[in-house]
């Protein structure tokens, strides 16, 4: 077993000929021929962002209300064919792939279906693009805060089924506790409605829970009900450098305790960082010279009147007391240099260099990108062993890597010299036992899907695997839910 | 079926006398017979605050660590025994009673085992008492944000087993979005260990979201790794009346904007609770006189200097911004009258007032309490159908309520004119419909237990029921772990 298991395939169930044919008659009964995608049409559902998935589905179909999708799961199942749900295909590790599985687009659930201001939430379907939310809420001067590079195509049934992360979590909290509300297709057709408004709610067990993040396994998101918040009236941005990651995170702490809570993103970028960034986009101005080892981009949001209501010299309070903060911070030697934006286009150039990440990893191949997390005390260390580790599992390699501090995710990426899946493994192995040995995870926000399935069978405490497989079966007793993702086979 | 439930007996499994004396041995031996109580000696632990309970086990054992518990749950297996943990009874639905089950405390495992300032966070024992963390978290300047009533005897276990709500979940997020590990034993005696630090991890279904609330249902919480939030230096309290809930509303979303978010907690005392407040405790100074019909208590917590940092006049900026913001809000009318605690004597009395609701509720007997939720803009709905519904089923009736406004967790309770079962029925039932038509919940924050089992019966979407008792029949196959609670019985 490898742990690059680009081709292995999902565990499907490909139809004969005719069977086939008999289930696309019924799906076009169902939801309209024009909605039943075989071929060449299919096309432009089959591949991801990564290109390294390609998807072979017997058909791609969108139905157009919880109502069909029930209908072509059950359908499905009278077939026995494989179900994988379908979003935004913005996803990273390969969790929308199927070889002769049924293709559930959710495209066309696109409906907002209220937005309640007074009461800070929305009601949502699952095809309803991340930004099309965010405009939405903008709208009633709210915000729904999960912001990531993707969000001008990740849906919000993608965005639940795989709990994304991002930016801002730090301040917000996670998707699943962004989420009030969730309609779910069952395995057998059955829709589960959990579309609570409520902020409390002690009435059995937490079902969504289990649909969030769960891939599909369990079954298909259809819509949900999430919180907003208000909009911050006013932003301020800096960069920062700090002598090492132990500062920033003492830095960190003291601006949550000193702003009251408004740090909105605490983003990490390492000098192998900037200078890659300086090779890929040298038309990106650089926040320090010489560069420093340990860049920081915070960004602090406010709503509060004295906080965003400009001066008479049209200066503004909140980058005012950023200002003073890092002052102090910088007196210390906490802060080494700092760079704050006092304009929304330097704000955005601070951003920019962030969100270029993805560019920036992709530049260069081979590559081995990977996405764990870390208690918040570990980051430095394993920064350190893997400097230490990579050159001795190939001594021309290089690394990069970028981390949302406040949550200890870091995105560390290997380049090797050459592409070999035999040094992609030992630095995948090397990486999570590092990872491992420091109680972190080998997947902090992208998930399992299927790239990181075998990781899971590696890594994963054989008591949780355990339990995790009672559940699927019990909720996907045929396992057709998105079969071969997240959970590996056992032993 | 009546609601009135407080006699059904969980279905445990009592032991013939000679199997309970092998049991009995077999504990002693595997935990020292000093902690395996029986006849008289069981007496603290079988009673519970509500008096409405008493649990009959076979005996209340007191394991002294994670894997005496496991220990102990092999041995109740292999003698076929039901399990019933129980930490600081101060539950108010029957979650801990039992007729022949075995009694788990968890009062022995009461270690704090860390508290890790610089990662905000604390490993703890399910027996640690819920105020013995608070002081820990103190001692760095750090804050559990958990907070209600029964704080001094609640133990960690039981408030994470029943996802405990409180004052501070506006603010803070609730009790499972606190948590980020768990360690958990299993019906079977196996340890599941999920003792994660990490703020992100995506690596499978998040589990510990389903024995979050479980009530032991699913398995016994042992440890937890909990969030802990810088310690708010300073406070700034207000008793508000406004002209109506919805004003109230208004009025928090202001509150929440124009601070910056510091709302710690928003609180609802109607007038007939004032009322019976003045009856009940007439030492306790009324905030508003006349009385006014909505009181609200409102406070706001910071941490940052330029909010705690007392002016050369002695004032605390604090104060004086929702000084400020109550002065605009009552120019426009959103705000009748305002007290503001200028000491922390008059800081205590305001939130007397409020924490005193036990004590002014169970005053007056009989009574129907009720802990139900709704959406933030059905509260004054709910509120006016019940002024009109209870006397038409009871002429004489009274009540009264307080609310957990911002979480729409309201605490109804009515005063009959008499102790009459069908009557109990009746009201519970009135609530219960009024609650369910404007998409509530008939628990909020207080759980099922036994006293709401016939409510998850008769209200609970049949399909969420179907999936709960999946997810029991996959971890607790033999039906051990706390039996007859949370899950009704089908049909």
């Amino acid at each position: 077993m490898t742990l690059s298991d680009q081709t292995s395939p999902a565990n499907a169930t490909p139809a004969s000929s005719s069977a086939q044919k008999a289930l696309l008659a019924d799906l076009a009964a169902t939801i309209g021929a024009g909605h039943v995608l075989t071929g060449a049409d299919m096309s432009g559902h089959t591949g991801d962002w990564t290109g390294k998935y390609t998807a072979e589905p017997v058909a791609v179909i969108r139905p157009g209300s919880t109502q069909e999708v029930a209908e072509c799961v059950k359908l499905a199942a009278r077939h026995g064919v494989a179900i994988v749900p379908v979003s935004g295909r913005s996803g990273l590790v390969g969790g929308a792939m199927t070889q002769g599985g049924l293709m559930i687009s959710v495209e066309r659930l696109n409906r907002i279906r209220e937005v309640r201001a007074g009461s800070r939430l929305a009601m949502v379907e699952a095809g309803v693009i991340l930004s099309r939310l965010h405009e939405a809420a903008e709208d009633e001067g709210l915000y729904f805060p999960l912001w990531f590079g993707a969000r001008g195509s990740a849906m919000i049934g993608g965005v639940l089924s795989t709990n994304a992360g991002g930016s801002n979590v730090l301040r917000y909290g996670s998707t699943r506790s962004l989420c009030l509300g969730l309609e779910v297709v069952l395995a057998d057709g059955r829709v589960l409605n959990l579309m609570s408004e409520l902020h409390k709610d002690n009435s059995g067990y937490d079902l969504k829970q289990m649909f969030i993040g769960a891939e599909g396994t369990l079954g298909i998101i259809t819509a949900a009900v999430v919180k907003l918040v208000p909009k911050p009236r006013a932003y301020a941005t800096a960069t920062l450098a700090a002598a090492s990651l132990g500062d920033a995170l003492r830095l960190l702490n003291r601006l949550q305790a000193e702003t009251g809570g408004l740090v909105e993103a605490f983003e990490y970028m390492p000098m192998v960082y900037m200078d890659r960034l300086e090779e890929v986009r040298p038309d990106i101005r650089q926040p320090f010279a010489p560069k420093q080892a340990v860049n920081i981009l915070v960004e602090l949001g406010a709503t509060a009147p004295r906080d965003v209501t400009l001066a008479e010299d049209g200066s503004l309070p909140l980058t005012g007391l950023l200002e003073e903060v890092l002052a102090a911070m910088m007196e210390e030697g906490l802060v080494l240099d700092a760079e704050i934006a006092s304009t929304e286009q330097q704000r955005r150039l601070m951003w920019e260099r962030r969100e270029l990440s993805a560019e920036v990893t992709f530049a260069r191949k081979p590559l081995i990108d990977t996405d764990v997390s870390l208690p918040l005390e570990k980051i430095e260390t394993f920064l350190a062993v893997m400097a230490r580790r990579l050159p001795e599992l190939d001594p021309g390699a290089t690394s990069l890597c970028v981390a949302h501090l406040g949550d200890g995710n870091v995105h560390y990426t290997a380049f090797p010299t050459r592409d070999d899946p035999a040094l992609y493994d030992a630095v995948v192995s090397a990486v999570e036992d590092e990872v491992a040995a420091l109680h972190g995870s080998f997947s902090a926000e992208h998930g399992v899907g299927l790239s990181k399935r075998n990781s899971m069978a590696r890594r994963k405490d054989p008591v949780a695997l355990d339990v995790m497989r009672a559940v699927k079966a019990a909720l996907d007793p045929e396992g057709r839910m998105n079969p071969g993702k997240v959970i590996p086979a056992r032993g």
